[in-house]
């Protein structure tokens, strides 16, 4: 039984959890993927609830994401899943099936035809409202060496959550 | 008498109240101005705290922010300064002083030479990591047309998090 909630009210816990991981899915309706995220942003922006979500250019998540229309975050708030957040962090899509790999069940998203990772806690769906790759030469010196030293930056992903809920 | 806390512990309370109004202050050492945000976001990005906001090329926060190095956030979650919201985000710094206008006390931020604005409960510290303005050709057609029919677009500014606090 999932009880929806008002995306305000998870915000704490999912910043919190999304430090040490979570799952970000995509699907563009041949593909579906996810892989493991640390950063992310939950604010409140064009009148919507919005869910910012980054990918680096060489993933095979974006390969999948930059044609797709939504995306959701499952988040394990009791600290379980560890070894799959590793695996599905570390591993690409394009080498192995994660979903097998790691036996992650997956079961239908409520409003959204991408798939969520069961077992987790809280869940965010989202409709991709509005996407951008990061522009290099506008980022503070110190987090462009820290972050990215080989140019890899990140396509930030800004979803309109749908549905946010809490099993 | 503040009480500085982890960023994702008030991010509920701070969300939720920017919906409703909350004071974005910024100094190009200068010039100082606030204006009333409704939008925004917090998370962690670049292995950093980060609070964004977003402002619009015609506004005179824009000649100030383009400029600056930090940014401060004060949010009033108890309710208060409504007249002081409405006022800041209806008329113009370049018009008048609104600080005096609203008898808006300041006080020198923890972290940053940017003020934050008295009175409020909630402060949140930021350095300026990274800029972007938006691309309106990567927006959902909806929210385009509802937010942006004179295609006055907002920057975006993301702020690491030096500070955040709460009365």
């Amino acid at each position: 039984m999932y009880k929806e909630t008002d995306f305000t009210k998870i915000s704490a816990e999912v910043l919190e959890q999304l430090q040490k991981g979570a799952f970000l899915t995509v699907s563009d309706g041949e593909r579906t993927n996810t892989m493991t995220i640390g950063w992310g942003s939950v604010g409140f922006v064009w009148k919507k609830p919005i869910f910012m979500v980054m990918v680096r250019y060489s993933r095979y998540t974006h390969e999948i994401i930059s044609k797709a229309k939504e995306f959701t975050v499952s988040v394990p708030l009791g600290g379980q899943l560890k070894d799959a957040l590793n695996v599905c962090g570390k591993k690409s899509g394009r080498d192995i099936d994660k979903f097998k790999e790691c036996s992650l069940k997956t079961e239908k998203g409520l409003a959204v035809d991408t798939p969520i990772i069961s077992d987790c806690d809280a869940h965010i769906e989202c409709r991709i409202v509005y996407r951008q790759g990061m522009d290099g030469n506008s980022l503070a010196g110190d987090i462009n060496k820290n972050c990215y030293s080989t140019k890899d930056y990140h396509v930030l992903y800004y979803g309109e959550i749908l549905k946010a809920y809490k099993k």
